[in-house]
C-alpha cells in the first residue's frame, strides 16, 4: 500500500476564554490535519496539535514517508522516539501539551502512525481498533469537563461563536454549565478544571456539584500543579468523601516526588482518594518513579503525546500489571481526534476511567469531518464498524479552518500572554500559586 | 473476513532423547497445528503447544469462532486470560511450558491471534510483522541451544531419526554438538541447557564452550531452577567471566524472591551478570515482584504462552520501561513457530538478545511447511515481505504427523515418565537437586 502523497493542514479552529492555571485560552485553537493518500486514492486522515514546531516536525517527515507502505512506514521511524533519557524537565509542568520539546518525535510518530491506520482500515473495509487486535467495547465513555470561563464562545470578527454556556467563575454557574453539559451529552463523571480560584472557592465548587449532581456523578479535580503539597494535603482532605468512589485528585502539585507526599499524606489520614497524572507522568520513562514513590494511581494517557495507539495499548499493560488505574487526557480538538480516542480506548482492554474531552468546547462551525460534530450517546462514542476511524474530511469546512489559520496571530499556544492581554497585564505562572 | 472453519490438528514430531531438569524428552514432541479459513477461501494457520488439555482448550473456542470477524475476534475473547491472581502457584517450576494451568487461556487465546493475523496478512498481502506496526529489524538473531543428550535422534519404529549429534553427556562432546550446530547454522551465541550433570562438570562444560569459541560467542545457562540459592551463587560467581558481555544466568534457582537473592548475592561480590527467567517468570502478574526483588534482568518471552503477538509487544515496553533486558524462550517447534517468533520479535523495538529455538533438534521430515525447513542466515532468519507468516501447510507432510500423533500412546509431555523408563527407574524431580 504505498503512499504518494501526504497533505498537511495547519487549521485555527475557535475556542472559549476557559481558564487554568496555565492561564486563558485564545480566542483560536491550532491543529493540524494531515491526509495519507495511497496509489489507490484512498485518503487516511488525522488531526494533531498545530503548533509551528509540530507542522515543521511532519514535514520534515514527509521525505521518509512519501514511497513507503503504509503498513511498514511506522516501523522506520523509531528513531523518532528518543530512548536517552534528558537532563532536562520532560513533564508538563512549565509546557502545555504539543509544546513539550521531549514529545515532539512522539507527536509527529502518533499522527503517521493513526493516518495510517486511518489509510489501512479504509482499503480493507475495517474499523481502526479491529487492527488494533479488535475493540473490547463498543461505546467509550467520556466525563463532562467543566471550566471557569470568562463570558465569550471563542473566535474573533466574523468567526465569533456563540456562547454556549455563558460565564462562570463562581461556584453556582459552573454547576450551571455542568448542568447543560450533561443535559446536551449525558455524560455521567464530572471533571473541574481548577488551579483557578482560591482553592477554597474550588472546594465549594465541588461540594456545590456533589449536592446538585449526587454520588452517583464521580467527580474529579485537576488545578494542573497549582497547589502547595500542603494545600494539595489540604484540598484532597477537604474533599476526602467528594473525591472518593469513582473519582480522583488529578496533578495538584508538580514532580513525581511530590506527587507522592501528597499520596502518602492522605493515606495516613485514611484518605485513599487516588492521584492522577498526565502532567508529571507524560512517557514511559516516568512511570518506574511514579510505581516507586506512589506519584499516581491513575495514569491520562493521550495517543497524540504518547506515541501512538499501539503505544497507549502497551501503557494499558504496564498500568494493568503495575495495578495502576488508566484513563485518556484531552486537549482542544474536533472529530477526527476524538473517533481517535474512541477507536483505541476502544481496543484498550484496561482502560478503566471514562475519558477527558474538550469536545464540548467546540461548535459545529468549526468541525471538519463530513456530516458534522459527532454524536454523543449516554456520555459515549459509539465506535462502529465503518472503515477506518469512520469519519471523512469536509473539504470546504478544512479550507474555513485553514483560512482561519492564516488570518490567526499566533503560532502556538500561549496561554499566558492571553491572560496578560485580557484579565491582568502582569499576570505570570506562578507555582505553587496557593 | 468472515470465518466459515476452524480445524484443529493434533500432531506428534520426533524429538532427541534430550535432557533437562525436568528429565529426559520422549521420542515424540506434541504440537497442534491450526487452520483457520475465511470466508473467500484463504487460510491462515498456526501452531502451538500438543498437549490434550490444548486440543480440548481449542475445540471450546470453535463455536466462539465460527462466523465472527478475523479482524475482531481477539478483542471478543479477553475473557481467557484470568486477571484474578490465583493462589497456586503460577511459575513453571513444576510445570513444563504448555502444561500450566494458568497459562490455558492465554495459550488459546495466542494461538486464535496468531492464524487469524496470517489469515488477515495473507488476504491483503501483508506479512504479519507489518500488522503489528511494521517490522524494525529484517532477520532475527537465534541462538545455538546446546543439550546434554542420550544417543539417537528421536521417534520410533518406523519413525526413528538419524542421530545428527550424537550423544554428548559430558563437556567435550556437547563442545561438538555446539561446534556442529554454528557450522550449519551460523549463530553467535550459545546456551546451554544445564541442571543435568552435577555443577562442576557443567561449569567445566561453559569453560570448554568459552575457550572453544571466544568471548565473541556470549554464553548462557539454564539450569531450570535445579540449584539452591547457594548453588546459583556458586556457580554464578565462578562463571562470571563466562557468563559476562552479552551472556546471562537463566532461572538458577525456583522462585522471584530466591532469584532476586542470588542477584543480590551476586553483586554483593562484584558479579554483575544478569539473570534472566522464563521460569519465575511467566506472566504479566509476575512483573512487579521480578522488578521489586530484582529477580531477573531479563525476560525471556514467548508469544505460545504470553497470550500472543500483541502481548509479546507489550512486555516488550513493559521491559524497556522497568530497565529488562528481553529475549525469547523457546520449545519443541516447527517452522510455523518459527516464522512466528521471528515476526513477533522482527516488530518488537526492545528485543535485545538474540532468541532461544530448538529448531535444530527437528528434521525435514517433520517438518509441515511447504518447501521444508526454514533457511538460517547468520544465525538469523530473515522475515520478508511474504504474506502472513509467509509459510503454508504441506498438506501431506501434516497428515503424517497426525497420523504419528494417532500412534504416540501420550497425550501429554511427561519428561519424569521419560527419565524413568530409560535412565533410571526411581527417579523424581527433586528441586533443588544441587
Amino acid at each position: 500500500m504505498k503512499i504518494v502523497d501526504f497533505r498537511i493542514h495547519p487549521i485555527a479552529i475557535a475556542d472559549p476564554p476557559l481558564r487554568s492555571s496555565y492561564g486563558l485560552h485564545a480566542p483560536y485553537a491550532l491543529r493540524t490535519i494531515i491526509e495519507i493518500e495511497s496509489e489507490d486514492g484512498v485518503v487516511g486522515i488525522n488531526a494533531t496539535y498545530g503548533a509551528e514546531s509540530q507542522v515543521q516536525a511532519l514535514n520534515l517527515l514527509k521525505p521518509r514517508i512519501l514511497g513507503k507502505n503504509a503498513y511498514a512506514i511506522t516501523g522506520h521511524l523509531q528513531d523518532l522516539f528518543s530512548d536517552i533519557p534528558g537532563e532536562d524537565d520532560t513533564s508538563q509542568t512549565f509546557l502545555v501539551p504539543g509544546e513539550n520539546p521531549a514529545d515532539t518525535g512522539s507527536r509527529a510518530f502518533a499522527a503517521v502512525e493513526v493516518a495510517c491506520l486511518d489509510l489501512i482500515g479504509k482499503s480493507v473495509g475495517q474499523p481502526v481498533c479491529h487492527l488494533l487486535g479488535g475493540r473490547v467495547r463498543d461505546k467509550v465513555p467520556f466525563s463532562a469537563y467543566a471550566f471557569y470561563k470568562h463570558a465569550g464562545g471563542g473566535g474573533e470578527g466574523g468567526d465569533l461563536r456563540e456562547d454556549e454556556y455563558g460565564e462562570a467563575l463562581a461556584p453556582d454557574n459552573l454547576v450551571e454549565q455542568v448542568r447543560q453539559m450533561i443535559k446536551k451529552y449525558g455524560f455521567d463523571s464530572i471533571k473541574l478544571k481548577a488551579g483557578v480560584l482560591d482553592p477554597e472557592m474550588e472546594i465549594r465548587t465541588i461540594r456545590r456539584l456533589r449536592e446538585s449532581f449526587g454520588s452517583e456523578f464521580p467527580l474529579r479535580i485537576d488545578p494542573n500543579c497549582a497547589w502547595s503539597i500542603q494545600t494539595s494535603f489540604y484540598v484532597g482532605h477537604a474533599l476526602r468523601e467528594e473525591l472518593s468512589s469513582g473519582g480522583y485528585l488529578e496533578d495538584p502539585t508538580s514532580g513525581l516526588r511530590s506527587m507522592g507526599i501528597v499520596k502518602n499524606m492522605l493515606e495516613a489520614k485514611g484518605v485513599d482518594t487516588p492521584l492522577a497524572s498526565n502532567v508529571a507522568v507524560t512517557r514511559f520513562d516516568d512511570l518506574p518513579d511514579c510505581v516507586r514513590f506512589q506519584s499516581a494511581q491513575i495514569i491520562l494517557c493521550d495517543h497524540h503525546y504518547w506515541g501512538g495507539m499501539r503505544r497507549v495499548q502497551q501503557l494499558g499493560r504496564v498500568c494493568h500489571t503495575f495495578n495502576l488505574g488508566l484513563s485518556m487526557h484531552s486537549n482542544t480538538h474536533l472529530g477526527i481526534s476524538l473517533m481517535a480516542m474512541a477507536h483505541v480506548a476502544s481496543a484498550t482492554p484496561h482502560l478503566s476511567y471514562a475519558c477527558d474531552t474538550h469536545y464540548p468546547w467546540q461548535s459545529a462551525k468549526d468541525e471538519v469531518v463530513e456530516g458534522g460534530r459527532i454524536p454523543f450517546e449516554d456520555g459515549c462514542v459509539r465506535v462502529t464498524d465503518r472503515p477506518g476511524l469512520g469519519v471523512e474530511l469536509d473539504m470546504d469546512q478544512l479550507e474555513r479552518g485553514k483560512e482561519r489559520f492564516e488570518k490567526c496571530p499566533y503560532r502556538k499556544r500561549d496561554d499566558t500572554a492571553e491572560m496578560r492581554k485580557h484579565v491582568d497585564s502582569t499576570w505570570n505562572r506562578v507555582l505553587p500559586r496557593w
